[in-house]
């Protein structure tokens, strides 16, 4: 039996003397119980990735955790996450034995309509984020951990993984960071089962790899065996003793409590026949215990986070025709309004000097967090921190959110709210070249479940969206560039999120641009007008929802023909998104965008060359 | 001094004997002033990233790699992968003083139309890949050093890696992937300069923290002072001598060389002005010696593997009204071609059984790997692997390929030979839920820069277009999906890519589906058709390129009224496709796609419910 490290303590003690343990494996079984028959009569699922982990779950949720049980969402409850999240009927089951979730319910697992989906989703009280894409859990948690000791409370959050997604780069940028702000109060178990999907997992039951990795990530590594309450507990009773994240491995059997399946292959999400599950629950029942009315310990009664919405922001002075980047405005914005709102917090992943959320940092230390070159654990924490009901705001180039693509796609499912600021779009960052042009974020902020894309072209737009931004609930990105570009509208102009400005009208073609693109459009049509050519020019500053009414109504005016120009690839942008939504009406649209792999040099010349400047928009409108 | 670990060997002695020491610190110098010169020249880029790792790739490119400078695509060369991409001109600069780029031309750096771009890129035949989105060389190494051990190659693979980006997941995914498989072939130098981007890194010269994450991960470590030429060359010196990778920590100071620039802070990416340029150049020059002329080792004359492409394939023979999921096609497919096609190599993230990925693996297990639960390296051994000639089909679950979304990115930017396939689309996966659905990979995937998405609907289909992916070269994705589906075409059609299929005639409207779909709207054909409407049927297996002109053909016979359906979100998929390229024709687009967050369910619950099944198209036609 391993000992905790550290000093034991009085509450330790207390609760060791207190806990039934042969309650906990009582109650075990009974969650082994649920799982099977949930899966059984659900006909698909994985009960033997909840019989591994059903003990180290009893012993949490009925013998350490703090919580109420009738209010999930209480803001000191010690937080669970399950980041292994295929175990989902393990969690319903300990919901149902804990008296949340009515057990009848549980037979309804997987069925269309019911909440108790195949993987846990933030439509059930209990579950804050989504999770069933492996690895992700951890850099939430370690978010709701940071946000607690920003909130000064006390609750713990727990992290379950899998062996087999500790492979997952995105668990150690979260270990890293874990260890690096040294969150005592996050806790990692390792459910080390051996066994993943097609094969045993690269290191089997040589949980001394797990140790080691954690361990030189800065975390205090505690081993057991994830079959024996009373190690389990122990080692719980440790938690917070040291001034690390405590990673506790678990050495478990898959299928572990019922004979004909623990230890074995061919059992990876699949669930039994209704025999196989009466041999299996006859095995369990005779031990199996009830968790209903077991005394949940209560989470302390600390003063609540103030956190709401400020009714209004301070007003914003600019003058007409200053040169500002709006990755610059967004800075200034955020400082603006996150002065004013104290839910908003602030991350980065090392660029803070490029996309200006160092002007946050430097106002608001205490509201701004370092996530290095890591974005993958950038967005988690976001996350983390949006479950906690704070507003973050999570910046780096726009183009390094791709490396984050399935955290923002969870983060979509959870319906987080969180606000994803990527700046250095385009092919108008110039010299440094493809690998930090973003030309894709576009096509993938739009694929996101939920989200709100907007791309503002100059200061006063950004600062109103970030308004919007901090107030919307929900997933958020804003799109902002490095080149200056001139002020146009008055301090008092509004952006209605699926708004859209009417900026020039004429008869000839509407072109549709936004960010960069707009100063493009603008200079075209005096070329045009030059000419006596007139045309509209529409800034479609919200791409999603897109200015849809303002775009039909100026392109109903010119013979249904759009012209929409954009810093973006070709595929899933401001272009389609028009074509997408408008062609329907019978809007003619003619893409201009990036239509080829672009490479270092100006902006002007790239842009040229990509022919989404003012002299192809002015080719293009005479063409027509 | 650092002893290497490990016996010394004769070759190694005989080279730090002969090994001139003084010369190597003389290019060391000559590779800084010309990384200063060309930012200089450029007016922007990263001189003092470029400075702190000018002694180790110095000491490794004239003084210890295998190499011929004037073919930088020989077979058995040693590699080298600038992970820091930032640091491009220091690359550049060694190949101007190896011979291959004429010195002048370092000063057209990052000029619109030069291939010395602020980021490396294959378009110089140095750079096997494009770098500059960070903690991605390595495991495009590890692919490489995998590709060497299995065409009986003795070249090493070096990754030079900055300490800013060893904060990045994908690191650790390929670190420990490179443990696992033992890859002693693969050296991982990692240059702690201490400074990142907008501050410090965590743990600034602690180097023991890489240390110990690197050994935890299953490598041998050895530290060095980065600018002590001798130990670096000793270190070298024992590449090999172990059967684990080998991490080499290299403690460094950023603007190493220069008094003026050497470990200060906010030097990231600025380069000097001309003033400050010469006061740099004056203080290396004294010092500083030309490689040219300098003898490199040559590589070892081994035979070169044998890596063509077969003129046919064998002959497939399945029967009309068959069911069979294209997922389970894809596995067949991929024995039958990779059967005589012996540059087809394998990989999947542990959902062999799922992707069917294992009937390869059971058949060539010698041309398989498995990647474990890690996407981002599971995209990136791929890419490794494409580099050596390969042609390399990696599968997961379609949404989990979003967790390598900039992996993908990047490797469309290296215009790499990597066939993606993607299982598991859509909601007609049903009970899992939609963390397991892809929903948003047509929009991610038709956003990368040259790449071809081919989306079949049945299994001659599929196995027609993965002969295509295997001769067709560039960055492909094939969308395969769970639910049975009846053959529907002859063994001998043809599905050229670029493609579309006409499968009914009417004059109502044309329905465009793909995959599942497909057979919702055949179904809703016949329904219709019952009532006397006839209604066109494409089958866009090509999602990109499009089959426009097969569309557009059934399109103008149907009023220009055309309907998609797709069992993908509303944006950036098929719809968006349709509508962008075909709207500036005049097509009018009626989209029927995913519009909301989906739920567990079965796979027709789901699908009515979303309104992608025949019941919604034949509602649709009739409003129309």
């Amino acid at each position: 039996m391993a000992f905790a490290t550290g000093a034991l303590n009085y509450q330790f003690l207390k609760f060791m003397i207190e806990t039934d343990t042969e309650l906990l494996k009582g109650i075990a079984n009974q969650l082994r119980i649920h799982s099977i028959e949930a899966t059984t009569a659900a006909g698909s699922g994985h009960p033997t990735s909840c019989c591994s982990a059903a003990d180290v779950v009893a012993a949490l949720f009925f013998g350490h955790m703090k919580y109420d049980p009738k209010n999930p969402h209480y803001y000191n409850n010690d937080r669970f996450i399950l980041s292994k999240g295929h175990a989902a009927p393990l969690l319903y089951a300990v919901w149902a034995e804990n008296g949340f979730v009515p057990v009848a319910e549980l037979l309804k697992l997987r069925q269309f309509g019911n909440d108790l989906e195949g993987h846990p989703t933030p439509r059930l009280a209990f579950a804050d984020v989504a999770t069933g894409s492996l690895g992700q859990g951890l850099g939430v948690g370690a978010g709701m951990a940071l946000a607690a000791r920003q909130d000064k409370l006390d609750y713990n959050t727990y992290v379950l993984l899998g062996d087999g997604e500790i492979a997952e780069g995105a668990v150690w940028e979260a270990a890293s960071f874990a260890g690096i702000y040294k969150l005592n109060n996050l806790i990692a178990i390792v459910d080390a089962n051996r066994l993943g999907q097609s094969q045993a997992t690269a290191f089997g039951h040589d949980i001394n790899v797990y140790r080691d990795r954690f361990k030189a990530f800065g975390w205090r590594v505690e081993e057991v065996d994830g079959h024996d309450i009373e190690e389990i507990i122990e080692v719980l009773g440790g938690v917070g003793l040291d001034d690390k994240p405590l990673a506790i491995i678990a050495k478990t059997y898959k299928g572990a409590g019922v004979s004909f399946l623990q230890d074995q292959d061919g059992w990876h999400g699949r669930p039994l026949n209704q025999e196989e599950a009466a041999r299996a629950v006859a095995e369990l029942q005779p031990s199996a215990k009830s968790g209903l009315g077991v005394p949940i310990p209560a989470p302390t009664n600390l003063p609540a986070p103030e956190l709401t919405a400020p009714a209004s922001y301070p007003a914003i002075s600019y003058k007409l025709g200053d040169q500002i980047a709006t990755r610059e405005a967004y800075g200034t914005a955020l400082v603006r309004v996150g002065g004013a709102d104290l839910r908003v917090v602030a991350m980065d992943g090392d660029t803070k000097n490029s996309t200006f959320s160092d002007k946050f940092f430097k106002q608001f230390p205490e509201r701004f967090t370092e996530c290095f070159i890591a974005e993958q654990n950038l967005v988690a924490v976001a996350v983390g921190f949006a479950t906690r009901g704070h507003v973050p705001f999570a910046s780096t180039f726009a183009t390094f959110f791709t490396r984050a693509a399935d955290q923002i796609r969870v983060a979509g499912i959870s319906q987080a709210n969180v606000k994803l600021v990527g700046s250095h779009v385009g092919i108008s960052i110039g010299e440094d070249g493809p690998s930090q042009m973003a030309l894709e974020d576009l096509a993938l902020m739009r694929a996101i479940v939920g989200s709100t894309v907007l791309y503002p072209a100059e200061a006063v737009a950004t600062e109103k969206l970030v308004e919007q931004m901090a107030q919307h609930k929900g997933l958020c990105f804003l799109r902002t560039s490095r080149p200056k570009t001139p002020v146009i509208y008055g301090n008092d102009e509004t952006f209605p999120i699926g708004g859209a400005k009417v900026l020039r009208t004429g008869d000839k073609a509407t072109v549709v641009a936004a960010g960069v693109t707009l100063f493009e459009a603008l200079k075209a049509a005096d070329q045009l007008l030059a000419e006596g050519i007139k045309i509209t020019v529409v800034d479609a500053y919200s791409i999603k929802p897109l200015g849809k009414a303002e775009i039909l109504a100026a392109a109903q005016k010119t013979n249904l023909t759009v012209i929409t120009v954009e810093d973006h690839y070709t595929e899933g942008g401001l272009g389609d998104a028009v074509a997408g939504e408008l062609s329907s009406a019978g809007v003619k649209v003619h893409k201009l965008a990036v239509n080829g792999l672009p490479r270092s040099g100006h902006a002007a010349e790239l842009m040229a060359a990509f022919g989404i400047d003012a002299a192809a928009i002015v080719k293009t409108v005479k063409a027509l």
